[in-house]
């Protein structure tokens, strides 16, 4: 039987500027990216999330013809679709958010279809951390006793205003994914190792700190001797649009970890299973910011994943045999 | 025969603060660094550098214990000391430099030892690019033919006022080792997969970024199709101070590569030895930054560093079988 995996988080119109061109309304969202990942890895993906009025059904169609399970993506006929202007500076480290319109978003409440409820995986994408305790509220799991795996995301924005509901929500979560920048906000500590120890103290059995261009850093297993692994980011010459690649990390981390579960469920926990999961999140990442919006994670497949991966290997193998004096 | 490695750079005092404490007048200097990093792996080094009147016998003591050949070392009873006195922020990735006297380093103009001609590698340590030519010049190689290998620093000083005499050492360069902002204004380029490319342009055959705490990216190998790989560096937790780790870094990486040329002159360019190099070098430059000055390069042993060797493995390593879909 395959692994289900939930995605929760927005669907949304997205407009971009950066130093290599502009797109305006685009699909977006951090569910579009954390599904359409996930499918690339052949990974039963549900949807959870809410568009307006103004959302059409090319785009539907789109995450449809993909294998995405929409029956959770409820659309409300009372307003418009949530909507996210950006423009990402010269470095493309660094971008202003131009206009954040919640519209939909502002009220919705998620309520699992009762086909979803079964659901193995569970990712929670950048959302209010009340909205992202009351989806595990709903998840019965595979054997009624819960997900077997919450992989979670959250910003600065909710670390800020709600640190006692994400407080709560990192309690029920296994994997934590954040960049360098929110994991020294949550932990009050600059030293990246210290803010894991802290981080890891308030729920997540492991977690993920993504640094961009730097790669991401993992930590898991044992809390007093933790697995630490690096994995390179994919030293590209051309990155057009940043935007999802932070979710498109997120499902293939949480889409790798679901095809290992498939065959051994133990296995999806074992640190070494951790680091390839952080790899194949890399690797598609690596692809997402190829192009504007998902049109990358649209248009590829399984074989230029695998292309990737080898030169993942590549780019950080440490050649054996000299190294040792 | 041993190879012998000729590391050119300064002797100074330095001054640090850190979040984590301060110390006064201490040894330091680039061939300080690399000469001591390079005498980890039993690599022959010879210094080349100058000092003054104030340079206590202790510190000549210390080096020469450590088994650098000093007969390179000029006392300039003119003057006094290089020295550089600076402030890092608490972050550690940024300092300020609060004083730099040049003193006995304004007028040094280095002259060989007879002995030191037949060096097979040189370090050229942060220096004017004109004083750098001005040593190539002099060294005539093991067979006569000049230096096996040249590896080379700079730096942003140099890079803005000094672009022709630097663009004249870098085409005498092997190897150059810069940090990420260097490789940006050097190129010209903010990519770094662009910036590798134009600097590799300029002469050296190999690029070593820097990156501090991300690591640091190696370009070698065929132009077209560049050999790229990315070391991890050390997660430590607590970060004493970062003066030399650059320094450090260069005498591990050529020091390395030197241990190989011993073994078979032309393993060492090849790209599986420079990966090697990198790594010798982020350990050993993850050792440095554990102390005051050059304290733990003096206490430490090869077993120490082996050690973390294995660690670099274990942090690094992508699980092999799994990934590929």
């Amino acid at each position: 039987m395959s692994l289900s995996l939930l995605a929760v988080g927005t669907v949304a119109f997205d407009s971009i500027e950066t130093p290599f061109g502009s797109a305006e309304r685009i699909l977006g969202g951090s569910a579009t990216y954390i599904a359409l990942a996930a499918r690339l890895l052949g990974v039963p993906v549900r949807l959870c999330a809410v568009v307006g009025r103004d959302f059409p059904d090319a785009h539907v169609d789109e995450l449809a013809s993909r294998g995405v399970d929409l029956e959770g993506l409820v659309r409300d006929p009372d307003g418009d679709t949530f909507f996210w202007a950006g423009r990402y500076h010269f470095d493309l480290n660094n971008r202003d958010t131009l206009a954040t319109h919640l519209n939909v978003l502002a009220t919705f409440k998620p309520v699992l279809p009762e086909a979803y409820l079964d659901s193995a995986i569970v990712c929670l994408g950048n959302l209010d951390p009340v909205i992202q305790s009351e989806v595990l509220d709903q998840v019965k799991g595979p054997d009624g006793k819960g997900p077997a795996l919450v992989v979670c995301d959250t910003m600065n924005y909710w670390i800020g205003s709600a640190p006692e509901a994400l407080a709560e929500t990192l309690k029920r979560v296994d994997v934590l994914i954040v960049n360098d920048a929110e994991a020294r906000e949550l932990s009050g500590e600059p030293n990246l190792v210290r803010a894991a120890r802290v981080i890891r103290a308030m729920g997540p059995q492991t977690l993920v700190i993504k640094k961009g261009e730097h790669g991401a850093l993992l930590f898991c297993g044992d809390t007093a001797r933790p697995t630490v692994f690096m994995a390179p980011a994919y030293p590209l010459e051309d990155i057009h649009d940043p935007t999802g690649a932070g979710d498109t990390f997120m499902g293939g981390f949480a889409g790798h970890l679901a095809r290992i579960a498939e065959g051994d469920p133990a296995a999806a926990s074992d640190p070494e299973a951790m680091k390839q999961a952080v790899v194949v999140g890399s690797a598609l990442a690596s692809f997402v910011v190829e192009a504007f919006g998902p049109d990358r994670l649209l248009e590829m497949d399984v074989s230029d994943l695998d292309e990737r991966l080898s030169d993942f290997h590549r780019l950080s193998a440490i050649p054996a045999g000299l190294v040792a004096l």
